[in-house]
């Protein structure tokens, strides 16, 4: 425990370290090009971690963490959300310093770009290959068709191949369903290669979502991986399928502040500004399970004590009767975060285990 | 419309003005204290709007809060949050500088503030008047009296009287459930007074919630109020009842970044880490309607146009076949937030209509 006097994002470094070796050993494994997504924990620090295991290209999410990640030292940054042309101006000053890939699944927004940039860009079109949140379906073959003949006659911009984001294995439950939803995008990707007819190493796939590429034991029709939430998972990572408990990296220790006797809760300093209002699925939907560290990682008490309840600065830990007594008024409580990504944005910075604190874009 | 390249907290400098005069024209018609709770605005610059109208002692919710307003020349602060005896050199601190009153439900914490303080502080008796959070039930006569007693005994604490936040009012769908609420909450305070048998004038009681306190019509055995949200208001409150859509001085204005003509779906740049990630009740659970600025206030464009899903930094936004003809790529789109303490603790700062900036703390 590292008893700070306010809520503190723990980071156990081993873990987060062990995460991204992993996710390079599949990489390898599978030939594939690593270009990890930095959203989940947005700092440079641990951006160097990536580059130990030899990572050269990221992707991130938006532009001011494509200026954040190029002001540390990074040359090869893809922005995974679809271009926005309020930001052109912002966009070509990346562009004439680093290597920058857009996504694009739109004609208009395309014109634009190429009208406006002074420098080239790269560009991925997006396609929805299930999540419904943006690209386009691999089934409008011929506007990816004139979106690409579109791109292939501009001026600035270059086409590099196919973005998607699998998000609805999100809404997965097991490691099979996690692969199920993995076997059909592959297959939509086949699909769409064969209707294109385009020569293959012409262009390259890339998809990132963490419980695919966690879970996935083929690479079919998929070139480049972009995950992002693995390097510290999380426990909607765990309930989905994706991870472990014993591989989450981070964790929320919290003040206790008060205990009530009657109804066996405490009530800790953390609330929604810290945790985030992201809550479990499932019967009982809950902000995170209570956890003490063992063996060097997190392990749930037991499965009646969590974090019942928050508000702007409170939570409320509903106990079992047993942890009940184990808690007392001045000490600290640990916490899984339901979803690291924006915990770790409202916290702004990591405790190491060790005291150092490293920080994130904020 | 601002129409920045980034998701833009928009703040309505008239209408929160007349939201802060309306309470305090309120206050002086009930003879009551004034200690506005500066937890959703966090800012001094808006602090200054209520020294405008002659407030002179606030709330706040951390400790951090107290030193951030305590450096901006208010010298009558209340922590309205379980003392947190891991910060009592802070608070320490505070009560050399300032007026400090803390919120204390429990003996023990008792005992170590007044062995650790080297100056006086204020003490509030927490009170649970149904919100189960934390704070002491009105039944527990002989812990209220012992407790009671204790301050009175130590060296640095002084006794001034009860504090309640009747966070059960959020749960009200109507005016008519946030009276019965208001009504029970100062029932109970006639008994606790009656049981104790104090001298009425002897100790001050202060009461915190928006509805009540925005639709309340007496407030019998109350003596000061600590509302916060009602500086902003937004759709949550707009659904308990507090607040109708004209008062509401905040709103998220969005780049339209995609558009997807067979769901009639927009995608902006506006997520969760804009937003927060706290969805509005009932049947069609979303993150907030769209809305146009029409006489100087937000109106809403239609039923069927909100804020559908969100994910770290995309929207989806569902619209009426008619409004969906509306909206392009490249313009802006304006929802209202169903939070908005937690929206504006993930914005930092507003933009006012005129085009200054204001900060908070972050």
């Amino acid at each position: 425990m590292y008893e700070s006097c306010e809520p503190t994002l723990l980071l156990n470094e081993r873990i987060c370290k062990s995460n991204i070796q992993k996710m390079a050993d599949k990489v390898q494994k599978f030939d594939l090009s690593f270009k990890p997504h930095m959203k989940t924990h947005q700092s440079a620090d641990i951006g160097n971690w990536y580059k130990e295991v030899g990572v050269e290209a990221i992707t991130v999410s938006s532009v001011k963490m494509a200026q954040y990640f190029a002001e540390n030292g990074w040359n090869d940054i893809t922005i995974a959300f679809p271009a926005n042309i309020k930001q052109v101006k912002q966009i070509d000053d990346l562009t004439s310093r680093i290597k920058l890939t857009l996504l694009l699944s739109n004609a208009f927004v395309a014109g634009v770009l190429d009208k406006e940039l002074t420098h080239d860009a790269n560009v991925y079109i997006e396609l929805d290959t299930g999540g419904n949140r943006s690209g386009l379906k691999v089934t409008k073959i011929s506007k990816i068709k004139g979106l690409i003949e579109q791109i292939n006659n501009s001026k600035h911009l270059h086409w590099s191949g196919f973005y998607s984001h699998p998000g609805h294995s999100y809404q997965a439950h097991s490691k099979q369903e996690i692969l199920k939803i993995h076997r059909s995008v592959q297959d939509q990707l086949k699909d769409l290669k064969t209707h294109l007819g385009l020569n293959q190493g012409s262009f390259e796939i890339c998809i990132g979502d963490t419980p695919c590429c966690s879970v996935g034991t083929s690479f079919e029709n998929i070139d480049a991986i972009s995950p992002g939430n693995f390097v510290f998972y999380d426990y909607m990572q765990y309930q989905i399928g994706s991870c472990d408990i014993k591989d989450i990296a981070v964790a929320m220790e919290c003040p206790i502040v008060d205990r009530y006797e009657d109804r066996k809760e405490l009530v800790i300093y953390g609330g929604a500004i810290h945790f985030s209002k992201e809550s479990n699925s499932g019967e009982n939907p809950h902000y995170g399970p209570a956890v003490i560290e063992k063996n060097g990682s997190w392990q749930v008490i037991d499965s009646d004590t969590y974090l019942k309840s928050i508000s702007q600065e409170h939570g409320i830990i509903r106990c079992s009767p047993e942890s009940f007594e184990e808690f007392k008024i001045g000490q600290s409580i640990t916490i899984l975060p339901i979803h690291s990504c924006l915990t770790a944005n409202l916290m702004k910075n990591y405790q190491l285990t060790d005291g150092r604190k490293i920080f994130r874009l904020s």
